[in-house]
């Protein structure tokens, strides 16, 4: 696949609405100068489109295998990851005191989008080493973090996420992993857990995986977890009993080994307690919020390939007839219509993901609005970016005509790949429930109302003012009404208020691109006319919870 | 998969959409009494849950596969096509005097849609000797059709639909292939065509491939093509020279081969004219309409099946909690929300399918307002059908959670199965052509008139009402705009009208549904919830096509 990384796209974002220079001020980011900024974007590129945007293909159609020694990576990719370790690429975000370059987590995310862009489910492999290094680098003790960040940092280590388990999916409290004391400090792990991704591989010597479970006595549901780091290997150079049972056949993602890990079926797997006991869901969190948005950056892999692949299908297939002579397809109505759907729509999702990823810096900088603003952003980061990145991808197929149902293509493999994105690090519907439940009540309602004041503030598009206005009053509607009420409007009122979010962003790139007229084009047209769709989902987000109970539940 | 056929919700939308008994009354459908409606809807349930269903899933993961002998297929299809054979099922909508049971093509669709539920790839073979059906009904000779449409119509040989070749895709008139005369009244054919559904297979003895080519001198573009008839085996029992050359690798769809076929390799492949010279357009939409609708009833069959297994996984899934107990994902309101739709659009999909396709009948009647009715609706019917049928999927996958992503479960299929809909028979954008272009200027604006006046003097909902002044003041600007403008607001102008009219059929249903809770609630749903979405596409309904083109096609 040729695949152009859009580095010019990825800064104009990064200074226009991340402010990437206000963060650049800061001791804590003061490596971050435009001219290293360039240097990470266009190396990125280059390695990205050179060295693992040619094994996407082969990473679908050979995929991960399982074996009775472990899961084996499609040829290439060991050598490919190798080569990632050794460009430095994953330390870019991790603190120079843990062996990183310390860039903010937004310049990271630049690089993973870069990464995904290439080959969405070898990226997969990074992004889990993030969301373990941020638990180690948050609950770790410093001889934790001494021990295990710097070679997760490297990559040279990858890591893991262990949550969840068979009855225990979006209810994280269900999960039934136990954790019992050994008497030395460390723990005996034993349970099973499913759908971790890279839970096994042969890309590096060992692995992280950081595991919630249950310590004798633990009270029920959340309360009762605590999170343990269990190595695959141990630091004695001996394995650890930690096995793969199996990896899942997959719609997509093949190049992401989806695992069932059991832990202690020798009862001689040992971990070690990360943060507290009882501390499980808090050090979660941690990885999870982190992750969401770098799911939510997959929302904005898939576009960006699936427009790139798109477009230039669209130039060079010659259908039909325009002025009187044959046309390429890129000419008639309805397909730029849909192409430049798809260059709003990605702009407008990596518009409002790195604008999340950027809060992430400022919040670690001590600003407590800005923590605020990135609770908020986050569950319509992950969950709109991912509903974009399916929409588009489907665009991409429809393109392609026949050819877009032709595996050979590619095109089938970005919405093969894409669909999964709403549905892991938390059901977009669960996105829905956290924005309507705590989101909508943090700060007494504060959180919500700043964002509609600073929206409010800088909106001059009329259709995007009057879409600002009716999301303040579904959000406080949705403030006074009962649970089921609210659940019931959480997904409309999720989508019209990210909508508004990315018209806000939209147009505040088209301000600063003037003369650019790609950006201005895009932004207009997701002005005019992709943001008005969002006014057709006010009744539903209006709606109370009855009409779904008028059922009984065999009734469907 | 277990699938129970909807049987009382088909004959729910004969009776009270479509008005059923008013065709029984005439001579030509005298046999369509209630007791054989029934009887046919009870008869194809109990057949295709019993014996296609359960092949559905090794038509996926097997599939039909190539052979240098010819295309096979998985296990057990050749046994239950033979079964459908003797099963009559494939006389259903043929007259009497060809062989067939004379019952509406309405009643027809209903047993495609039942065989398509429980296997949708499978169902493709008869939907494709449909239309071969269809053809040789309107345009062949006596002798012609005496020879081939009793073979066909019990489904003893098949037929198939040569229309795409590599650089004739949405534009038919850049087609290459040859038809010259030999001498006898026969044409030797000489050409590659691709994307033939079931071009090969070890189903039946005999394919009657309908092929368009061009005679020699003929005009360019559609107006020099003529349609040709060329069994894989001759009458005389000797093996014609058509070479399957391969069958592609889709997406999904996989027990349905998609052949390249290649006519005349050896200067030897023997077909006859069907139809006038240069009648070849002609006969292919005769062909194509209803298989318009035939794919258009493929996105209720996805709709329809992806609804039950998700309802299924709902009711048996434990997650969370209510009212202090573990409860089924089905008592969440999101989950109910997803549900509640899917079952909504379904009724939606399946009312708009079933209308158009009584006026199929109707128009065979005599009826001219049906004809016209039918021509509208074609568009609508094919292209918000297929475009339902892929949103509902993907909502049956999001329902099964990280279980919706993995194969085995079965939703991955659908949604896979689904994604060609949109594409084939005319991808929707073509559709939306049609309906702006064609069908809008039809009698002077009187087709598109009458069906806003039939739909305005039932609608009771005020959205309702709303939307269709909403569409009539579009439609109307559409009539009057340059063709790029018209194209420009194509899709958006589709989507709306065929909510609008889903809203319609959705109200009648609900009205002679007193007491049905089901319906009266997926209807209420449906008015209240989704039919408002459709005037978030007004601004673009609305927008001409100058955005469009503000930016050079290299600038995407």
């Amino acid at each position: 696949m040729t695949f152009t990384a859009p580095v010019a796209d990825q800064r104009f974002v990064l200074d226009h609405v991340v402010h990437l220079n206000e963060l650049a001020a800061t001791d804590r980011f003061a490596a971050a100068t435009p001219d290293v900024i360039d240097a990470v974007l266009e190396g990125i590129a280059q390695f990205a489109e050179g060295e693992w945007a040619p094994l996407a293909r082969t990473g679908d159609t050979v995929g991960a295998k399982w074996t009775p020694d472990g899961v084996v990576m499609p040829d290439g990719y060991p050598a490919a990851y190798r080569a990632y370790v050794e460009g430095g690429w994953g330390t870019i975000g991790v603190p120079e005191e843990f062996g990183g370059q310390g860039l903010p987590f937004v310049v990271q995310a630049a690089v993973l989008e870069t990464l995904g862009t290439a080959n969405m489910g070898f990226a997969l492999a990074p992004i889990l080493s993030v969301g373990a290094i941020e638990a180690l680098q948050h609950h770790g003790t410093p001889e934790q973090q001494a021990t295990y960040l710097p070679r997760l940092a490297t990559g040279e280590w990858s890591g893991t996420m262990n949550l969840t388990e068979p009855q225990a999916g979006s209810d994280v409290g269900a999960l039934r992993t136990t954790a019992t004391p050994r008497g030395d400090g460390t723990f005996a792990i034993k349970g099973t857990k499913i759908y971790i991704s890279f839970g096994d591989h042969d890309l590096t010597d060992n692995i992280v995986h950081l595991v919630l479970a249950r310590t004798p006595g633990a009270p029920e549901g959340t309360k009762g977890i605590s999170l343990f780091l269990v190595p695959k290997v141990r630091l004695d150079g001996t394995p650890n009993d930690v096995r793969v049972v199996s990896i899942e056949h997959k719609m997509g993602l093949h190049a992401s080994p989806t695992c069932v890990l059991s832990f202690g079926d020798h009862d001689d797997c040992i971990g070690e307690l990360i943060g507290p006991e009882f501390g499980g869901m808090r050090a979660m969190f941690t990885m999870m919020n982190n992750a969401r948005l770098n799911v939510g950056l997959q929302g904005v892999q898939v576009a960006e390939g699936a427009t790139q692949k798109a477009a230039a299908y669209a130039r060079e297939r010659i259908q039909g007839v325009r002025d009187g002579r044959p046309a390429a397809i890129v000419e008639h109505p309805d397909v730029r219509r849909m192409l430049l759907r798809m260059k709003a729509q990605t702009m407008a999702a990596r518009a409002l993901v790195y604008y999340a990823c950027g809060m992430v810096d400022r919040a670690g900088l001590g600003d407590a609005k800005a923590k605020e603003r990135l609770e908020i952003m986050t569950p319509l980061a992950k969950a709109h970016a991912t509903d974009l990145g399916n929409e588009v991808a489907s665009i991409g197929i429809q393109i392609h005509g026949g050819m877009g149902y032709v595996e050979e293509t590619g095109a089938a493999q970005f919405f093969r790949d894409a669909r999964i994105t709403p549905i892991y690090e938390g059901t977009n519907g669960i996105q829905s429930a956290d924005l309507v439940g705590r989101k909508l009540a943090m700060a007494n309602g504060g959180t919500f109302a700043d964002l509609i004041a600073d929206m409010r503030g800088e909106a001059r598009h009329p259709q995007l003012v009057r879409l600002i206005d009716a999301c303040e009053a579904v959000g406080r509607r949705l403030q006074t009404v009962e649970a089921d009420d609210r659940q019931a409007a959480s997904y409309p009122f999720l989508t019209m208020l990210s909508v508004a979010a990315c018209g806000w962003l939209m147009e505040r790139q088209a301000g600063a691109a003037a003369g650019d007229a790609v950006k201005t084009t895009a932004a207009a047209f997701y002005l005019d006319q992709i943001l008005p769709e969002a006014f057709g989902l006010e009744a539903a987000a209006h709606a109370p919870a009855a009409v779904l109970y008028a059922l009984p539940a065999d009734a469907f």
